[in-house]
């Protein structure tokens, strides 16, 4: 329960059928950790061609997942028929990006008809205890005639 | 000539060894274009495997390339024995990511001894012209013993 | 209890004196409505020499309180003898900024020796409901010798 | 010469009259130092009442003046009977806030039908030099029905 209603009942096979078309996230590992209406976690388990030269995850890592998260949490209020695009989105890094797993939490702050405004906060999990690694804000719009 | 004098002579291998050491820059076929003090232009030539949903290339990757670019171009003026840590990042899409290849032009705006504020402008490439996909502000940490 | 511990025993007052010194503060009628380690909220009541072109609170006004709130809850954490300075702040105008009152609640959402990264909610208050105004993002440095 | 072709012959008088009745302007003392197709200067002169504890200019008028210098730049390229709302802005704060006057100049990079996409420097000028005080970027919405 997380107080928004979907507009479109097939919302969430709707995200996974997109997030499925999607070759960058296969190509890092991406997976889907949890779906609502409005809030989507994305999972990224470590590997090591993800990693930055000191070892953590690169920041660009951090950033796919957050934008895709908070993109996701925007597509499922969408109404059917359209698809999602990021206008913008700004990422403040916390912590090293380290861990078994990094996890992207995208969250609807203000859902719109044009623009929706979205926060995703990325932690890194390790051993059952997590560090909150970045912390993003992002506008995500609308597009009438973009199936996503 | 770009107005800025390094402080490090060796300046240019060390970013270009840092550079080399970044696997995910590797997986991607992240590649440098252009180095000068405060001045470094990379190039990501198009595969399938960057893309998102609609065949062109992911934000991430896009977020990706203009961070990195930003980053070396603060490196390239820091310090002997010093390292770069992006703080935060925001990146405005001005249109889709598509063409032959995307290159980031990473510039310093204003060095400073703690932090390094920087822009980033993307452009896809295709048949001789390019077309502006993204442009992107940041701040850059320099941070002794820590060695890049 | 906000599970922050105040470094410097006299934090209050310095938050105190500090917020006295800004004469902007003043001339835009601001006042202090929380205050605790990590945790500063500011008010400011409507008058129509406040607005822009449509009768609304102008979004200078949200950015300044916005960013006023988290640089003092940044620096309710600091030590003695050192100062705060905004390096960034990124601000997403979510609804239209009306109300007898703008609220802006500043919070430390990770501190740091040299950089601490604040969040900043502005809400629009009218007969004892609230609307959410605007979302903020920003990092604030603890210079030393620059006493606040 | 800007580059930009303007869809509303009356942009000029559009802009002044909408600026005229921004009365958060006027408490602070802005005026308008240039004006053309997708680019606007505004000025800020000094006065005590703007400054921050430390006898700079408030981050806040900063703001004011980034955002509204580039809400007008984009304001000046949009159709008649249209009005502009900023839906995001970020800016990195490059040196103290000092000077006679600030200046603000509000440039277009990509206008669009939905959002136009802005930056925004400000300068602090003193003795007919100078300094870069800080660099922002900005969404503008386009939205019909709300006249400007």
């Amino acid at each position: 329960m997380t107080g928004f209603e979907p507009r479109d009942p097939h919302w969430e096979e709707r995200v996974r059928a997109s997030f499925a078309r999607q070759a960058f996230l296969k190509h890092l590992g991406v997976e889907i950790a949890h779906l609502a209406p409005g809030e989507v976690d994305l999972a990224l388990p470590f590997r090591p061609e993800l990693t930055q030269q000191h070892g953590y995850f690169h920041a660009g890592t951090t950033a796919t997942i957050a934008d895709t998260a908070a993109g996701y949490a925007a597509l499922s209020l969408y109404p059917g028929g359209t698809g999602v695009l990021t206008t913008e989105f700004k990422v403040n890094l916390l912590n090293p990006a380290e861990g078994e797993q990094l996890v992207a939490r995208g969250r609807v702050i203000k859902p719109g008809r044009t623009l929706t405004v979205c926060r995703a906060d990325v932690f890194g999990l390790e051993d059952g205890s997590e560090r909150h690694v970045a912390t993003a804000t992002m506008s995500m719009i609308c597009l009438e005639g973009l199936d996503d």
